[in-house]
């Protein structure tokens, strides 16, 4: 039922549809068989029209007069997502946050599997990060043109970000996952997702303070 | 020079300006003393026209001709969003994010002060993490009445977070830090910023497959 298309859907229906299938979990969750547009746009938040419309992007799920069915929309989204398919996923830099990802076994239970972690420090490089043995970052290069890994995730200092962007992108992931707080450049090839954490805690500072 | 408004700034400004904020940092580590919008523009990817715009919402800080002094508007974008404050935090939830969270000393550094931790398993209450006692989450109620704290952060499960945050709520936070990939109803006088970190991984992976 995937409309192939070859027009890009706008980057703001696709940041919509995780949370379409957020909720579509929660009522799947609560033994919920079916709802209306109207009833997912109470809970989602989003109008029922642009409901319906984000959802023709994809060849649209509804029935007219039936509303959508919540285990086959729940399925056909994750489908429209890629999240049917296996994912093999490297991570660079163990500090913290890289320690918090690798070893947060749900990414790797839907498909996301990290299949190597790199570091610099001598410190780390050795240890098993959740059974998995972390690798000099020296050696990423050759790595890459061994095995052949869709997404990096860069979990280093600001500093570094950019030079592993380069080594991945030169290594042909298809796509980075950045938490670095900075903004990275990468060739067209490459899809770039980011997670500014910061960004998110200052835009909490200013609405904390709105609220006073 | 910040204006005092009552009339709400758009969310998609308040957005934006950590970003400029990230910009002007690495500005300022290479030494730039000051930049023209045109400048500003190119490396944020937002229209010289669109930034005027948005830093006349808190008063404007260029001046004709010469543009913005870098070190200046770092300040200044900084005190809009709260930055020159101190934020008393909490942390509910000491999984694997939750202990990446606490020992991120970065945010301690600018502000963000994270003076307790709770969690419900036993095999981690009384444990010190930075230095911070481990309590009881049943003890939370209590502790907010005694401290009066600006910022929980939410690093439970899903099926948690919503009690959680009715209990921040309740004890009278000042905003919440949702890392639970649930969407959380909170009254109005308590502001809400979420980082859904599976939203971006899915929204990667639709992006990964499209560049296929």
């Amino acid at each position: 039922m995937i409309k192939k298309t070859r027009e890009r859907v706008s980057p703001s229906v696709i940041r919509r549809l995780p949370r379409y299938r957020r909720r579509l979990t929660e009522l799947r969750d609560r033994g919920v068989t079916r709802i209306s547009s109207k009833e997912l746009s109470q809970i989602t938040g989003f109008t029922a029209s642009q409901i319906r419309q984000d959802l023709n992007n994809f060849g649209g799920f509804g029935q007219q007069g039936y509303g959508y069915n919540v285990e086959d929309l729940y399925e056909q989204v994750g489908k429209i997502l890629g999240l049917d398919k296996e994912y093999r996923v490297i991570l660079i830099g163990l500090g913290n946050l890289g320690q918090a990802i690798a070893n947060y076994t749900y990414f790797n239970q839907i498909g996301f599997k990290i299949e190597g972690i790199f570091d610099v420090s001598p410190q780390v490089v050795g240890r098993r990060v959740n059974d998995i043995k972390v690798q000099d970052y020296r050696d990423l290069s050759a790595y890459l043109k061994r095995n052949k890994i869709d997404i990096g995730i860069i979990t280093t200092n600001r500093d570094s970000a950019q030079e592993v962007a380069d080594t991945l992108s030169k290594g042909n992931v298809k796509g980075i996952w950045n938490f670095a707080s900075i903004d990275l450049n990468v060739p067209e090839h490459v899809a770039l997702e980011n997670v500014h954490l910061s960004d998110s805690l200052y835009t909490l500072a200013y609405y904390v303070n709105q609220n006073q």
